[in-house]
């Protein structure tokens, strides 16, 4: 801590955006502490192949202080914000104290929303962080052992259910790859039920899945997802999220294992800044990526909110995004450093691509250009190992995946934690009388009202 | 599920004992049916570089499901077994499910033991499932985090304190990677702490670590802990574990993370036999491992106790001899169906290797072949890849450790689950007057008495 009267850059999440501002300003005479409530860079692009048991959590997530150990202007803290005074131009942490800074750069991203059904939350975990993907891998794979030993027992086999709520890509890699595992990696590992007989089904609130895709690519992921073994159902909307069942209006689907991937609000720190934020409490950034009235105050990432200069639309919440957010707002850094003018940000659109399977995904390179399938997939793997954080971490997903192509294995099939499942009880009520079963003694759940 | 009418051999625990007596019967005509509370085995071994951030959970861990899966005489089943009708040759599971057998073989293994003091277990957590890994995990990297922010907000640095219980092969493994961690792996990573200042503290009760061992070894452990910056103290006997504190009679060491490696004891469904048992509660078998009056009951690996034919002394709990017992059941199991008479256990002893840290182990191998440091480090790397089960754990575990030799990084530094510690605050107390820090307003911790 020898970095004398230098300016103090605060980051606020590491992140895609607050990592790569980070490492731009390494190259600035800038004291620069990046604060993470985790110890760890997460990187969110492949996070559902831990949720689906491809990738263990360490080989997606890099430890921020080991990324970042480039040089002793660099500081990181665990812990999390709570507050702002962007008049004293210092926050707070939850511990109480204090932090002061000569710029902060804002990026929090984003939570997951429930629509105002939190109770949902435990019956239908969303994917955001390492603990949410170890937990979803728990429910599926336990589904299966669950359902197993009470076929074991009882001698009756039932097809387990997924239903995956939100047709955007988290939730089409979601039912895409359960769908693998379903058909080919347990396929033959269970001797009195059948996995291939589960039932996976992705319901989405809007017209088409992949909403933010061109229509001819949604359409291919809708077949590319029904060639896989997924049911698709395009606008409906989810009413109510119960144990062991999934409603939509008036129809009941019944629902061993629920994943949320439909709602997504901005981290509450957007609010806490005290500036102006969107419907959906994401700060409405100048072009300079600066907030209203504070130029030493920026929001990068899913965040912000701005207009592509380009295209007139919002810039999506995609990786690309937050990454170019946070390298220009280092840029603008060491423009006032230098006493320039601060230049504007314009996103670069690469393109976006989504997988849904093996050998299955969509691209969409701009608008002449869009394909699907093995093509797609393909450019998929190579630009994710490509942005994987980390030199060992791309060896040992590329071997994963290249093991992974070669058997239909994965490789992380753990189950650690809880071996209950919310409704496994009212599960079995749906579907058998009601006379009392052997899980019905013992499974610590409250009995479905109906 | 169409087996007919073979011999139905029901095998709790998918341990090493479990593993290798299923393998063998998978040859014979014979149903076998594993049940295991977990839906994985665990390589033990190795469980210690999961919990020092060295290699991730799915690395060392293998789905039983996906280990077993080569013919369909062979099933596996997610549940914990509670009780035995030796009788009527069945079992029962917490669910209240009944299952039955003609052979039995129970390989359930240890779990920790506190000496009466079950309420240590929280402020010193064992090792023995991958979700105590990640658990000590946790504790380890976090310490460092509190220290961190601590300092940076008060700018007074504190050292961490590690203690370890128990001086066996576990304590001296964990002691060993922490100091490496503490003086490599993460040495540069701080600004604000150096943990070079680590204090790591080995306790052993008895006169020596590794007292397995032949004396010398141990006594070369004891040197290659010391050069790694290990605090060794034998012949002391913990009386007290508190929040941030571990008392030795009148001795108090401040303790930030307290792990405990000192105590095992048999599964309580060694008792639950009803069959005779030893102090410990491990099951006195017969010289074919089955146990007294019930020749189609058998007991493997460290819940069996037996006396060595060939040293007269009892057989040691670890790996080889679970493997060994394991096979040995299939064995006669095999004799029986043929009508042969049952062979006799024989143990043979291929040598025990411990190892402390890089380049440092000790090895035994037989009266005259003890070595130490380097060889024998490369030959614990050999032996421990070599019997890890499955060719892509192989894979990813020895790209993990030549990667990390050659650069002194740990791959799987995640933090994940609660961000406190038990005695974050008391310990702050121990050192500090009383005034009331930042942490103590928020952190949830009560305080000590004193």
């Amino acid at each position: 801590m020898s970095s004398g009267n230098l300016p103090k850059v605060v980051i606020i999440g590491g992140g895609f955006g607050g990592l790569n501002a980070a490492q731009k300003l390494a190259k600035l005479p800038v004291d620069v502490t990046v604060i993470d409530r985790k110890n760890h860079h997460t990187f969110q692009p492949l996070l559902y192949q831990v949720a689906t048991a491809g990738l263990s959590p360490g080989e997606i997530a890099a430890p921020i202080r080991g990324v970042l150990k480039e040089n002793n202007r660099m500081h990181v803290l665990m812990g999390e914000v709570v507050s702002f005074d962007l008049e004293r131009k210092s926050l707070k942490l939850r511990d109480g104290s204090g932090i002061s800074y000569d710029y902060l750069i804002l990026a929090a991203g984003t939570t997951h929303s429930y629509f105002g059904h939190d109770e949902w939350e435990p019956l239908a975990p969303g994917l955001k962080e390492v603990e949410d993907a170890t937990e979803i891998r728990r429910r599926i794979l336990l589904a299966y052992e669950l359902g197993e030993r009470r076929a074991a027992v009882t001698g009756k086999a039932e097809p387990v259910h997924f239903v995956i709520v939100g047709g955007g890509p988290t939730g089409v890699e979601l039912a895409g790859a359960i769908a693998e595992i379903a058909r080919h990696t347990i396929a033959k590992d269970f001797d009195w039920i059948d996995p291939r007989q589960s039932r996976i089904l992705l319901i989405e609130g809007g017209p088409r899945v992949l909403p933010a895709y061109p229509e001819d690519l949604s359409r291919s992921a809708e077949r590319q997802l029904r060639n896989l073994g997924v049911d698709v159902m395009d606008n409906a909307r989810v009413t109510s999220i119960e144990p062991g069942l999934v409603r939509v209006g008036e129809q009941a689907f019944p629902s061993t294992v629920t994943l949320w991937a439909a709602g997504v609000a901005a981290s509450p720190l957007g609010r806490a800044l005290g500036v102006p934020t969107d419907r959906t409490g994401r700060v409405q950034v100048n072009g300079d990526l600066s907030v209203p009235g504070h130029p030493e105050v920026f929001v990068v990432g899913d965040l912000a909110t701005l207009l592509d200069k380009k295209t007139g639309k919002q810039l999506p919440g995609l990786a690309p995004v937050a990454i170019q957010e946070g390298r220009h707002v280092a840029k603008v850094i060491a423009q006032d450093l230098r006493k320039a003018p601060r230049e504007e940000f314009r996103y670069l659109d690469k393109g976006t691509l989504a997988t849904i399977g093996r050998a299955a995904a969509v691209a969409d390179l701009g608008e002449k250009l869009h394909f699907s399938g093995f093509p797609a997939w393909f450019l998929w793997l190579f630009v994710h190992l490509m942005y994987l954080v980390g030199f060992r971490n791309r060896l040992l997903v590329f071997i994963e995946w290249a093991w992974a192509y070669l058997t239909y294995e994965r490789s992380a099939r753990l189950i650690t934690g809880s071996t209950q499942l919310p409704g496994w009880t009212q599960q079995q009520n749906l579907h058998e009388s009601n006379e009392p079963s052997v899980e019905q003694e013992h499974e610590n759940e409250t009995h479905a009202a109906d």
